[in-house]
């Protein structure tokens, strides 16, 4: 019951589509604060206890607890009991799922609900979170069409944008436009803490910088899931910029002024582009 | 007469600090818009005769047009003008400044506003533009003490914090917090673009990416510039991100859980105490 589960419930409530919400959590405080901020209507620590006579289960956890808390609910779960996850790496989702819901993944219905933060936990989350944030939906074959459809009914309901990918195909967009820039992030802030003068380089660091590392508040925890999780799509596209950098660096040493504008040239007006396309 | 050289003049006014301000400038267009807004109060094409009779002259321009109006204003300045500049390179300004202005090093007084957007143009200026923001003046050796007091009295006026560094301090320092993030967010911009699929990418990038990428919406002239003007320091700081990246690709590449997770965690950390020092 955190940032997106949190948020979530109280989407469904605001929009009338649901009656009663058990929320499962790790941590009591985070229950409780839950509880008194009305988002769950009942608080639980055992999974499985939890999604008894459920119509709906949202995994809305840490990739590196999705396993686990699936093979504890998949034996609880009501026969009809459609299954949903907001994880954002798919591949290994659909890996998991194969090994512990095997006998329920026709109602199994991978998702990503795109509206991350650098906060976390209960108190961050909000009504209007995924109103206009894409969802990317990535059924399995064995996903029923009724399933699909009441998933994504709830996000509608929420004001998201639906999209379908495969998978392996959303997981390698992901690697590029989220999972790389949060590894960069993180990487260019723990350079700077790693220098000997850091705190003589952090008084000079400005708005730029500031708004370049706000990934690198995220959790830790949680990104060093997803970058496992998703590490051979994320290993391609770092590698792909590392040797991008390499030849700028090369660009740098024979001070080729050309073709470093050139490049800089190309990013501003494709990000141009694509703000104005945001709009 | 652009986003930076806008801003002091409008502040300098508000502050009474001013009595007449001739804008130099290569575009007719932003001229006459800075005479509209009422930013300047005259507006010249040519840099040896706007600085005749001038008690001041503020160089705000990319790195490199520096050399070439140094040159050009050297002998039509007063002899007691003081010269000062808002580069954000300082090592390659005091070389400049060792060539053109050599009978001038007296009354020249290097500084750094930093204070810089992603906006450009004398539409974008605004006489608060500097307030709270650091300043940083790199006296040379040959700058009186009094030509250093009359630049920072005007900063103070613009409600601007000084700060003293040397040219090559000033560069090592900027190099690490502000040319490197400039050049990794171009990067990873340039990389999205060049995917055969980039559209499919973009329309998948969220906020996170837009705040890491804002930086590579700025003038790719300006930050060519600065990175050849910085070019030894910058590739000394790229060289240790590269390194870093080779080292988290061998953790990715080992499913290297505990070290993944723990850069991530200093990283974190050492934000949130740079981001809690600064409020």
């Amino acid at each position: 019951v955190g940032l997106i589960g949190g948020s979530f419930a109280l989407s469904l409530r605001a929009a009338g589509k649901v009656k009663h919400i058990v929320g499962v959590g790790r941590g009591s405080v985070n229950l409780a604060q839950a509880l008194k901020l009305r988002v769950i209507d009942e608080a639980a620590h055992v999974p499985a206890a939890a999604v008894k006579g459920a119509d709906m289960v949202f995994l809305a956890t840490h990739a590196g607890q999705v396993p686990g808390i699936m093979a504890r609910i998949a034996p609880a779960l009501e026969r009809s009991c459609i299954v949903t996850d907001a994880g954002s790496t798919k591949q290994d989702v659909e890996r998991h799922a194969r090994e512990h819901l095997a006998s329920h993944l026709e109602c199994f219905v991978p998702a990503h609900p795109v509206a991350g933060a650098e906060k976390s936990g209960v108190e961050a989350a909000r009504a209007d979170l995924f109103q206009n944030k894409n969802v990317v939906v990535t059924p399995l074959p064995e996903t029923s069409s009724t399933a699909l459809q009441q998933v994504e009914v709830l996000w509608q309901a929420c004001g998201a944008r639906l999209h379908t990918l495969t998978p392996a195909r959303h997981d390698e967009i992901f690697s590029a436009v989220s999972h790389l820039p949060h590894v960069l992030a993180y990487a260019m802030v723990d350079q700077i803490a790693g220098h000997p003068e850091a705190d003589l380089l952090f008084k000079f660091a400005a708005s730029g910088f500031r708004d370049f590392t706000r990934i690198a508040s995220s959790s830790p925890e949680m990104w060093k899931d997803i970058c496992l999780a998703n590490r051979a799509a994320l290993l391609q596209e770092l590698h792909a910029y590392q040797a991008l950098l390499a030849k700028i660096a090369r660009f740098l040493e024979h001070a080729n002024a050309a073709e470093i504008e050139a490049l800089f040239q190309r990013a501003q007006a494709a990000r141009s582009r694509w703000i104005e396309s945001n709009q």
